[in-house]
């Protein structure tokens, strides 16, 4: 099934790196070809594994396991998306909302995984194209968000949005989260947004903190492309996945349209995203 | 295309009788066949047009034009859904989120939609079933939202959901929204729920007033089973499109599902779901 | 200091019985008199201590000591107003937002409080009066809220609000909270209202689920008339702390000042409002 | 009663010029003496007036009269405070929250005022210090906010309040805004905050995109010392108004307080704040 999987690891720390190479040990045990992202460990702690850019994972690998948080997570997401190439997230102690796997049941679980027992799940990613002046000067995938906001002034901006080329409004605030699924549990809740469930097909549109209180959040089709046109704001910026960004001038247009691909997950069996929302967001538990 | 067209009026006001007439009138000269909803009209005012029980058009009509307002359209939506027959809707002199057609454009946006000049939009329905001790003691359609709240004594109520059999969370709140995406414009919207596309295929839940500051919005996909249980609340009440209702005891468990039908909506050409939501929620309009 | 002190309990649940008994005791033993609430403890449990009606509690002693949760305090509160007899809460394990002495620090902490050792803190009250046709038919006092809201029908309310007879809005919604400070962090904090700290002489109105998106939260001086008229709204209630209500017919209005007297709350020498705050909603602990 | 009247003015476009040079023409034959702002108008719009610095119009004027929108009226009101000098304000076409007399009944208005027919209403202005390593590096008034917002990095920022030298709670968000009632319509409003009437002794805590969903606004005395210390932001700054800002750096503290004066802000009698709220919100108008 997996031959070749491609391991990532969070930080450099002693006891991920340890976690790292004793889950490579494991996985050549089980006549597997280990690679590692070169970011995660050191040459020497790689040992005998062979280190690959992590922009080459996707390519090279049938299955990436990472160990780390969702931040860790998001990053490897997009690239492995053109590549069709599933991910599996072990987290490092505290659950996250994408890494379901725990490192005490790391071994049992990579291994039924490894036999072809898991739940896949697949996730949209957003591509944004930057537009200045009718040429593109950025482009990007999102796993999360694409997120619109003003600089460091203080000041709001002001845009106007379109859905496949129909004006939708436009807005005077903080800007514009313009997120996946994914992305609904993460900086779209801390404004207001809603949850939406991995299988909704919608992206949705959540400002921050707008001058008019009837801007609400609004959910559309992932068929939609979405544009974001700036028409005043001083130092502005587009964010992707909030780990890279490009500066926005007035009259900049970004569109933003599901990727082709999605990123497919690998849940071990079980698995419940609703459990995990629960336990994340401190839900109610069962009352009878 | 269209052969026997059912027309509802909202109320007996002169002048909307009139408006239904002159449009039966039209239809007729137009070699169609009109049939009228009994609840509409007095037997006197239709003349020779049928009357028909509201309950008996979908069954009888290839389509339905409704003159009124968006209340109108969710009481004959759930009449018409069960025979697939498409519907209309004529405001009476104010924008509604459904009734798109202006009274003044009337016959030749109707004469239009003979022809089959229309934009189709479907929409789903919901299905709920109301059971106590293992029988189902009601079953209904709602278009906009099945709503669970309180009764008039004021105390919150508290219940279980749960989502194709899993466990979502425990709540105690005033009530809870289970809407469609028709209904996001609606109630849940008052609640803090987020506006959905028609297009997408989820259905929300929107707690009202939930003690725990961590029950947010959230939706599901329409093809997922929504149960609510009601574990504690006298005088607790399900309300179906605000529109009918039926008390709950402690124990009772509610099923919803998408209705098996969704309803036709034809639009006149040039619709845009955008530019309604914009006039009716006062969104910001072109700066440039 | 204090000579006579009243007892109340929440329930007559053996253990909690248990606790009132041993604390009248030791009360006496201090040379002090002891009333117990006629609600509390039955005759036989009271054994030597006098019952005495609760709603004579403040006009006999110049102490009330709760043992119970902020739903009993809520009760006694509105008795004790009119007689400036001061109140401290007993929590029975669980935190409240009123009761903040703990069941095993309670004979220390009732000790120093008898020798003047406590932190005392003044509450507002609300005095509303409900008229009809210019006759006042209820008049009561809240000391969390007093809310206006739809009955078991589900459909909304409409009502006008003036402040100081200056007339601010008219709404439709679910229904309005009125609210003191102590009842900022409850029903009114579900409903998206701000929390006040005791010590602001605030009022708030925090409108519940209204149809229009602006209504927000606003806090008025507690020198105001807030009045409430009823518009439209057939099986509409006024509620007083949730723990009686008021049947309100259309054109009825509401009358609501802060009561003359404050409610006087005796906390620990140590006491902290931002302390019980933080552990009752989670909010985030010290990071350095 | 007034003598010397300051004339400031928004831009110096040349109606607004003309406003003010015939208004300054208006004060004189009523035997006033005029000072024009320096930034207002230029040296030959000004003829006769005598320009002055905008910071020492508060020491020289008994009166400053603004001719502009609510941001003109932010600037101008920090300066006057320190000299109890009270302000007017004029607004060129659109109601603001505070310019509360339109351009076309100026003279009359005007007029009135200067015979001492107005509503004063005092409003507290917020005073901050900016300490780094014990020393205060910043410090400056505020009449709407102080805001403590993350840079252009796309990264929360993480803080701790104490409030009167208590811990309040630690916190992860987009910011903070720290408001006074005057500002609770401005940004705090956008970030979900409660309005509060200008007569309610309290400043605002209002969080801006809380990871913790828990983090609600909170309203504390005006007596109140507010402490915000960063633990944790690259490129965080504290922001003035929205007008003016200072860079932050891990371990500043920022002491909040409230300013010794109040501004006076004489209003047109017959003033009535509800109705400016609900002009400028589009709350509902009279039922009745």
């Amino acid at each position: 099934m997996f031959k070749r999987v491609a391991l990532v690891a969070r930080h450099s720390k002693p006891q991920v790196v340890a976690s790292l190479i004793s889950l490579a040990d494991f996985l050549t045990t089980h006549g597997l070809t280990v690679l590692v992202d070169r970011d995660s460990v050191s040459h020497a702690d790689a040992g005998r594994y062979p280190l690959v850019d992590r922009a080459d994972l996707g390519k090279l690998a049938d299955l990436a396991i990472v160990l780390g948080g969702d931040g860790t997570m998001l990053s490897v997401a997009r690239l492995l998306a053109p590549y069709n190439t599933p991910m599996v997230g072990v987290n490092q102690g505290r659950l996250g909302f994408m890494t379901d796997i725990s490192l005490h049941e790391m071994f049992t679980t990579i291994e039924a995984i490894l036999h072809g027992e898991f739940v896949p799940e697949d996730r949209i990613l957003l591509n944004a194209s930057v537009q200045r002046d009718g040429v593109e000067v950025a482009s990007t995938l999102a796993f999360n968000d694409v997120v619109f906001s003003r600089g460091a002034t203080g000041s709001m901006i002001e845009f106007e949005i379109f859905i496949d080329k129909q004006f939708v409004y436009s807005q005077r605030s903080d800007g514009l989260i313009v997120s996946t699924p994914t992305g609904s549990t993460a900086y779209s809740l801390a404004a207001g947004g809603p949850i939406l469930h991995p299988t909704i097909p919608a992206i949705t549109l959540v400002p921050i903190c707008p001058q008019s209180l009837s801007n609400r959040p609004i959910a559309v089709n992932d068929s939609s492309l979405v544009e974001f046109v700036l028409t005043r704001g001083v130092d502005s910026r587009v964010h992707f996945d909030g780990q890279s960004h490009c500066g926005l001038q007035e009259m900049d247009r970004v569109l933003i349209r599901r990727y082709r691909n999605p990123l497919r997950i690998l849940h071990p069996v079980g698995y419940n995203y609703y459990d995990m929302l629960r336990h994340k967001l401190h839900w109610g538990e069962r009352l009878l």
